[in-house]
This record gives C-alpha cells, sequence and structure tokens, in this order.
C-alpha cells in the first residue's frame, strides 16, 4: 500500500474516534453515564453499530479513552505554555497558572459537574491512566521548580520533588474558586510559599 | 431520679458506646468492611448482641459513628492547640503544623489505608458530617488568619476565606510525605506563602 493511502486511513480512524469521544461526552452531561447506549453514540457520530463496535466494545471503554483524551490535551496545553516561555521563574508562574485554571474548568464546566456517577467510576480507574498522567504532570512541575532553584527564582533549601507536590495541591483549591481573579491570587500565594525561606516567625 | 443516677447512667452510656466503637474500628482495620459482623463487635466490646442491637442497627452505623468520633477529636485536639498559644502569628503555624500531622497520620496510619472499600463507604457520605466538619475547620482556619492579619502576622491583601482554602488545600500534600520533617517543610512553604505579598517576579 502507498505511503499517502495508509496516512488517509490513519486520519479518517482519528476522525471517527474523535467524533465518537466527543458524542459520548455531550450525551454522558446531557443524561448520566448509566442510560447512555452504544446506539445512541453510533447515531450522535454519524456512523453505523457495527463500524462503532470495530472501535470501542462499551460505553465505559469510550469514557476512558475520551478521559484520557482530555488529560492527554491538558498535558500538551501545559507543555506549549512551557516552551513558549524562555526565563526560568517566569516560566514556573505561566504553567502554574495554566495548570490552575485547568483544575477550575475541570470543576466549573467539566462534564463531571453534577454527575457523581461519572466522577465515581473515573475515580475507580484512577490506578490506571490518572495516575500515570498524574506522575507525568508532577515530574514537569519538579523539573521546572529545579530550573528556576537552580537560576535562584525558587528558594532551593528544599528538594523540588516536595515542592511540586505543594504546588499542586495548593493549586487544587481553584477548584472552589468562583471567579479567575481569585484563582490569579491563589497562583500569587502559592508562588510566594516557594519563594522565601521565611515563612512566619 | 436524682442527678448523680443520671449521669452515671450516662457515663456507663458513653463508655459502651466507646467500646464498640474502638472494637469495631479494630475488627474493620483488620478483615476489611465487609466481613465484620454484629456479634463479632458485641463479642470483642464485651456486651450481649441484643444490647449491641440497643446501641446500634447495622455495622455501617458503627463505621459512621466511629468516623464522626474520629473528627469530632481531630476538631478539638486542633482548638486545644489554638487555645495553648498567645501570639496570632504562632498560633497560625501550630494550628496549621498539627493539622499537617493530622492529614499525614490519616494516610499512613489510619484504618482507611490499604482498605478501598471502608474509603468508598466513607467517601460516600461526604456530603454528610464530613462537610459540616470540613466547614467547622475552614472557619476555624479562617478566623486565626482574619486574627493574624489584624496584627500583621498575615497579609491582609486576600481574604481570609481564600487564605483558609490555600492552606487547607496545600497542607493536604502531608498525606503523601515520608517522615514528620517532611511535613514541617511543607508548613514552612504553606506559611511562606501566607506572609510575602511578592510571589515570583
Amino acid at each position: 500500500m502507498p505511503k499517502l493511502w495508509t496516512e488517509t486511513i490513519e486520519a479518517h480512524r482519528r476522525e471517527v474516534r474523535d467524533a465518537v469521544l466527543d458524542t459520548t461526552a455531550a450525551l454522558v452531561a446531557e443524561q448520566g453515564l448509566l442510560s447512555v447506549t452504544m446506539s445512541q453514540i453510533a447515531e450522535g457520530a454519524g456512523i453505523g453499530r457495527a463500524t462503532l463496535y470495530k472501535y470501542f466494545p462499551d460505553v465505559e471503554t469510550i469514557v476512558l479513552a475520551w478521559h484520557e483524551r482530555q488529560i492527554t490535551n491538558h498535558l500538551e496545553h501545559l507543555a506549549a505554555v512551557r516552551d513558549g516561555v524562555n526565563d526560568a521563574g517566569q516560566r514556573v508562574r505561566a504553567v502554574l497558572e495554566a495548570y490552575a485554571h485547568i483544575s477550575r474548568g475541570i470543576a466549573e464546566h467539566g462534564i463531571r459537574h453534577h454527575n457523581p456517577e461519572l466522577a465515581a467510576f473515573l475515580h475507580r480507574d484512577e490506578h490506571g491512566q490518572v495516575t500515570g498522567a498524574r506522575r507525568e504532570l508532577s515530574g514537569m512541575i519538579r523539573d521546572l521548580l529545579a530550573e528556576a532553584a537552580a537560576t535562584g527564582d525558587v528558594r532551593d533549601d528544599i528538594g523540588a520533588d516536595e515542592l511540586a507536590n505543594y504546588c499542586l495541591h495548593a493549586l487544587s483549591a481553584a477548584g472552589a474558586l468562583p471567579s479567575a481573579a481569585a484563582v490569579s491570587r491563589l497562583v500569587d500565594v502559592t508562588l510566594a510559599g516557594l519563594r522565601s525561606s521565611g515563612g512566619l516567625r
């Protein structure tokens, strides 16, 4: 088979897959996880049921694939933010700010919102892909902090691993915040912790 | 009935109740939530099954009562720490340090550890008593921070509510830490965020 032909097939498969994931996310958001059927998904994605089953065996597998795509997109977004800033200190701020806004977006507008079934279902899987993504995220933040410690932008009296753990937990507070301005204030406070080696008396 | 007699009965009931909760926690830690029976609990607490049923209708109710007692104990401990320190700034440090150690203790030695059934069961209840306790805890931290802001020990450019939200999330990072020394470093970093109004450039 000529290469172009293979690429066309690949691109077509990706498009179908994306349409299936988008349709499923919309259906779950509308009617909850438990009542969504493979037939509804096939209809919404504009393909036959038989074709859908060539891609995915059941609704749960599609939801996990959707979740994995979300996480991958978030990590790619953070990597793009990181690569867009030269200064080590500014880079830390930019990535942490982006991460805080993602955290708030998931809590506010994500399909998990008002969807306890879905939250419980994704929670059960947390030892799989989410743990891997979390490790990748921690690693990314740790490396940024180590770089910024080397340039004097971040305290170097505490290991970058521990500082990354602090940052990710502190910024998860963004989920409960009412406004983007409050998220920026949270990022400021979190960054202040990274800089000073003082703290309260 | 004379008052002393009523008090004696009350004290006896509290003792039985505490023995039931302690026994249940030990049994759940040993053999997991699902296999614990009312007979085992009665035997362990040194009372008859009929007596046990006068106190609690089932194992789930006992586990929730145990959990509520744990939370109450933690809140009382934090209030005692708070009331033992005069200086507003020192008080914030002492209470946050105590809270971080509690968070780590729950993750490390708590009966939730290696007990996913129990964690899932308690999680399901989180809209009840835990939410109330969390609100009480947030209120306590918020009041401490507001006092410390008034004395200049904590930044006053951001509301005490938002700072309390930041603190509780940041300190929940203690759950993953390997040592008490690492917990103290986390408290230092978190407190540094409360003081400076700078942050990274």
